[in-house]
């Protein structure tokens, strides 16, 4: 795609201060755009950067001030929603996997494979495991025996899905996604040796999660590791056995939960955020970066700190922290005055 | 495997509350649980859960008040046996891949390979690395030149064994493990500008030794990174290079270990405990969850906390943080009555 | 490689304290070592070990004071650089995987290869893709549609490249690495329902980036996530889309950088450091271990705590934390003083 900035101006609806002439081919931020780039600066923060920015056109708020030697702007009321349509312009193609079974992949003649599939090269799907229509699996990755994918799925390569495991319609699982590995479950004996419990449940991921890159997911003991309806799980998360995630839940990176721990709907964990085994999460509970959750928390509040805590506490606990010079200060000048008092009152005594 | 109520309470010695022939076919948890499925409430804590739960049996301890409209019961001196016997029961077959050389696997013949050994589709071993006697390496497995692999292993899919790193007998490594990447070292030059040290050592990882998916473990710069016989390594967890972990220890999932540190025998490291470079813990230390470990800590203690501390002193210091806002209210009513005793005094004059 | 001690001492320049006839094969440190082992001890700490070490030679800076039953020493001005040549003199020889591409790889025949290429069984390299002269990839490997690689990289097993995104020259990519995986990026509904925003973007990674083993960079949703020059990344290291690492930084293991972050050149994290989205952290910073980033910080200087606050300050913070017991006593002193003077006032009154 390529278009003169007068072209996108007339495209996005949107006011053009400048050179109509100048012609685009793609879209940057404000940092790595170069010539023939679109960029953006919705967040007033950024409008600073504007001027020093190597990009063709910069689309702003109608209202924003832009200092200094700006290049072309492009002046949008929903400056968000014209990035967005610009962003969608100039997108390459989506890429679309050929479809039917790559002459190099392994797939069991006892796996049911519905319409319209891709299987790429050095794909492995195991006997007994049904592949829905519609979904793609990428060259090598792994389908084991009796698993059970919907339809318009994607796994990208060296994503796993371990025996029985389930992937209703339209999951994503990104590259090295594992799903099903053993959960870490063993009994211990008198001299501290430990035996290794069978994991013999499976995960179920519902309809529309995204599952992030390395990602893991154990399987249950029994029953099932299970994550509701359209939660989306960012990389390298940790998901142990016999958690059950709500739906519409949101997952950042590098969260790590122990065993059996469940979260309720639309309950957000930021990034790092550590949650203990056998705990209940309510509804809609946000909890912030690195939090560390010892206990139950109810839902619809925000939670920070390790242990965490009403983010309202929190605020005041590194409040009064920061203070505890200030403080240490007090203690000393009331201690210096109350011993003169004494002094005085014993003079006078 | 399909059995009544009344069949399941005589094989697991339990007593029967309810109907004796609802058919069984499965066991799941109480929340997860439906139609068919045997559950279990051991912890009081669940117990609430019983009634509400769409399993067909629950079992329960021998004393367990259970409230409401419960289901079927199973009423068991050692609950917790119980079940795991019922586990065993419902249990699908274990998996067992089939033996010999995939015909898409990609075998040296440099390569060594023991008896009953299962080598999956599209797995690579390279010249001069060993198989022992009844391993199986699952499809999309690499081995590399000159690794020794024990009798007994179980490596699944896209997990890495690099050159000339040792795994003893029935060691077990889950989806995505990574065994001997090179270790992180550079040297600085006065630009800071930084070069690659060489990792010309190892990783050996001894008997019984269990590494969960996605999880890390650097060669050692020389000599060996070690994990001692017994020890169950969790998911996504990084051991850096010339680590060595003692015997029969555990770490939980995103736990991290710093270059040349050693842990004794018997330690367990919770989820997302961070260990500095070069430090020596004791045997049978237990770091919780999120604890960050900048010093040597002596063995058989429990440590919390960023910088871990005892757990003692670090409840103690939690404790003190909380009752801040009380402090604070108390130095501010003292400033007031030193105050006014100044004023009294000076006024006595 | 073997060599008697005698001849070690004089290839290293170093003087040899003891048997000069004993055979040495190899490298190890001190915990690890055995007969025929080379080991050092160049920090004080590890001088104590040398007694107690099965090592048959252990180099000493020349000052060194061993106590104890010692093995045969070797005493050099410069410990470290004798170390670092005898560590080279029994290093294995470099691994050199065999140039062309394996029979059982899967190369489109739209990529461009280069002179002198290798490409290891069970790798992909879809249409579009260059790989440049000198590159390895190792078998199993991933490299997308339309994908650029400079000359001399080295991508091991089981590494993605999706599609588009370019390394320069010299990169390495460990066993696992994911480079391109879809930025986490949604819009919500007023129920809270998550509508996937399309990832367009790419990573590229500059000249002599290493990135360690099941990290993940994600695309950028327009743009580039982009990594300076000789910036080395380590194992499990999450980074989100939009992020800018300046060159010659360090991210140590299991760091996080949320969405849109830029770090600035010379920057160095520790293990498992966490940075909120859309920050700015300057050239030469130094974020401590465990550190959590929720705001901007000026370069040159050393941060700690989460959330992150100057290394002096948090040091600070944590000594006022330590004392408050004492504090604590010191209140409740001043609190009876303050009443027994209230009450001798009052007396007097």
């Amino acid at each position: 795609m390529s278009l003169t900035t007068g072209e996108l101006a007339a495209r996005l609806g949107a006011v053009l201060e400048g050179d109509g002439n100048v012609m685009l081919r793609a879209v940057a931020d404000l940092r790595t755009a170069g010539e023939g780039d679109v960029s953006f600066a919705g967040n007033p923060k950024y409008l600073p950067d504007v001027a020093t920015s190597r990009a063709s056109v910069v689309i702003v708020p109608s209202t924003a001030q832009v200092v200094g030697a700006a290049p072309v702007l492009l002046r949008a009321a929903d400056a968000d929603a014209a990035f967005a349509a610009a962003c969608a312009l100039f997108a390459p193609e989506p890429l679309e996997m050929p479809r039917g079974i790559h002459a190099q992949a392994c797939v069991s003649p006892e796996a049911r494979i519905g319409k319209n599939v891709s299987i790429g090269a050095f794909a492995v799907v195991e006997a007994g495991a049904e592949i829905g229509e519609g979904t793609t699996l990428y060259p090598q990755t792994y389908v084991g025996h009796g698993a059970q994918i919907g339809a318009d799925c994607l796994v990208y390569p060296f994503a796993s899905i371990r025996e029985r495991c389930i992937l209703k319609d339209r999951v994503i699982l990104h590259n090295g996604a594992v799903i099903g590995s053993d959960g870490f479950g063993y009994t211990v004996n008198a001299e501290g040796v430990r035996t290794k419990i069978p994991q013999t449940g499976i995960v179920v991921l519902e309809e529309d999660v995204e599952i992030g890159a390395n990602t893991t997911i154990d399987r249950a003991r029994f029953g099932q590791t299970r994550i509701g309806k359209g939660t989306k799980v960012d990389n390298l998360v940790q998901i142990a056995h016999n958690c059950v995630v709500g739906e519409h839940s949101v997952l950042c990176a590098q969260v790590g939960m122990a065993g059996t721990t469940t979260l309720g709907k639309h309950v957000i964990c930021a990034g790092q955020v550590g949650l203990a085994g056998h705990l209940s999460i309510g509804d809609g509970a946000v909890v912030g970066a690195q939090a560390g959750v010892p206990n139950d928390l109810p839902g619809a509040q925000m939670y920070l700190g390790s242990p965490a805590i009403p983010r309202m506490e929190f605020g005041k606990q590194i409040a009064m922290i920061k203070n505890l010079p200030k403080w240490k200060a007090q203690l000393k000048d009331l201690a210096a005055r109350v011993a003169e008092l004494e002094a005085e009152l014993a003079q006078k005594g």
